[in-house]
């Protein structure tokens, strides 16, 4: 892999505080070329899912040779390992906790590493404290990464098997497709984990939602405004949207609220 | 114009999800020198005015040559243009909805071009979702002229008529100035559309909004802790707030509320 | 010192508008090169003290040679002054209203300058704003400071006294060490302003806040789900948490909440 010297982060620290900051001060000082961009920190508290999905869904919009940190991290401090993927040209750190098992389960080429840091000694790293492994372990070996001096290999150990993602996938028949809601952007659009190829070859997909049916279109503005629509979204899911309005606020749904996508109209 | 290499960004994404972090890495891929600044992402969702507000008053303290764009965009994947305009050796890229209005009625030397992807074939644009314009059309495009590989001239077609803006420019007598409170910062500061200048003839200027009279100072620090005062803020326009506290909290206004500036204070 | 090229930006601009961005457009214009991190801009609304202390604990995570711009800024046009420090190979620029106070009262070898802006005539600054000298004074001087073109000792004077700061440094017995809560991050985690070290000999430490005795572990993930913790944060500074929850919410504690770590349970 040649490295692009971007590396981006993602977690759920929110805006207070300096913590993603801390972290490109720590990149910056080992690697002072690195261009670091914030992919998104209001990943709701504790809850590795939508760092995963919005991850293994934007990579590919980077520069090949770009480094993603993905940190979402109830057991830091504990003995929950951390991974380090080789994908498509990229290079990905977060927890071994469930984060990148959507990226992992859609990746047969994938590489996947557990961090050693026995084997990191020559990049002299801190003594880990026990609560800010972004900081004290993820920034430096992504700076490293980054600037072309350790390989994703070099970081720890082959392995096959990691903790399973927190979602189910969706499950699939010839006229149904049932998933969940992910992610609710600033518009109040109902973003879900169902990709938009697995209703391809539907004549009339509807979208069902808290009780509603309702009808795919190609954007927001073919909708009357006040109608909802469903989409298959920039990132290639399906998304529901309310034309000139909130979604989520409409039909009343949250993250994690089950949707289903049918071929057809029911009675 | 020589490019600086900075591109300012300003939306309504909000900081949910990696919206403008996916812009920036189309950025990078295709432009790795450049240097990318949020300068807003908050604005009300789907209110052009606000976004073109900020731009039209900020451009300036950026370097000669950068880009900046505004998405600002609830006719995304309809028929709606695209602007791209060149104007004291800044380049403005944003939907044509009346988002640069306030900008192009000030600026008589500016040149506008109505975007043709016809015309930009060379770039190797992806094919546009329906939905994210800023990542699949403004993002490379805006890298390609920070770049100096593009210019806005080469992006389309000169034009002399866009879409008007949505706020109407304050009235003026010789006496009275009224306009509205265009946004309001994290201080509950209300900042208007009414330019210190048109009051300048002024001896007596007083502010009134929301029922109150309210004296023209000089800065914060002048007023006592809980008074309102009004005065021509950094960016040159009128706003009013109360000293050590929420302007906006105070006087119940809101984005949209009329203001007007009189020369004296009325009985 | 050498300069690295780097400068921080903490505020309570908060992200509506584009106040840190127009700052980073004035330090562009200057210094191309410069690289600009936000620290943080949710400081409470013109509340220096929480805008110091993350200043005093994250900036040696940044390269040697980085300049920290802090702006908490009540008095912004009036006759406050500015205070430029050389400490520790960083500098530091901030109001002189205590926000700085924390960092030198532990730092004995800090030089400290009152900005004289008739010394810095070659900057050719622009005419400040009564209302923005984070766009007019700070960030051209920063850049200057980081471009190396400019030193902290050639922004002014000398000086040996300046504001004190807004809190009481922690009051330290033998089995006793009480101070105050200073910020809440995301997570809801209660952070003190008392540094570890101060209770290094205590046999027993026990977290005494909100009429709570709170055992102290070593991380997160240690204690049971919803169990309260206290532990010495990876800024070194002792933090009341909740596990799996918010203890911000659990034990109804705000910013200023006074904590005290004493030896062993009481009866």
């Amino acid at each position: 892999m040649q490295p692009s010297g971007v590396i981006t982060i993602t977690t759920d620290f929110g805006h207070k505080g300096p913590f993603a900051a801390v972290m490109k001060g720590v990149i910056l000082a080992r690697y002072p070329a690195a261009r670091v961009i914030d992919l998104a920190h209001d990943i709701p508290a504790q809850w590795p899912p939508e760092a995963g999905f919005w991850v293994s869904r934007s990579f590919q919009w980077f520069p090949a040779g770009s480094v993603h940190v993905a940190i979402v991290d109830p057991g830091v401090g504990t003995e929950r390992d951390i991974l380090v993927v080789e994908h498509a040209g990229h290079v990905f750190m977060a927890p071994d906790n469930g984060l990148l098992a959507q990226l992992l389960d859609n990746a047969d080429s994938a590489r996947v590493f557990r961090l050693d840091t026995a084997k990191l000694e020559r990049l002299q790293l801190p003594a880990a404290s026990a609560t800010f492994h972004g900081r004290d372990i993820f920034a430096p070996v992504a700076a490293e990464i980054a600037a072309g001096r350790l390989t994703a290999a070099e970081t720890g150990t082959l392995i096959t098997e990691w903790t399973p993602g927190w979602l189910d996938e969706p499950e699939v028949s010839p006229t149904r497709v049932s998933g969940v809601i992910v992610t609710i952007d600033t518009f109040g659009n109902l973003i879900s984990n169902i990709d938009g190829d697995l209703i391809k070859a539907f004549r009339e997909p509807v979208a069902n939602i808290a009780g509603h049916q309702i009808p795919m279109l190609q954007t927001y503005g073919r909708a009357s405004p006040g109608d909802f629509l469903a989409l298959v979204n920039s990132f290639g899911v399906i998304e529901i949207a309310k034309a000139e309005g909130s979604a989520a606020e409409g039909l009343g749904s949250a993250r994690g609220a089950p949707l289903s996508i049918i071929d057809g109209y029911s009675a």
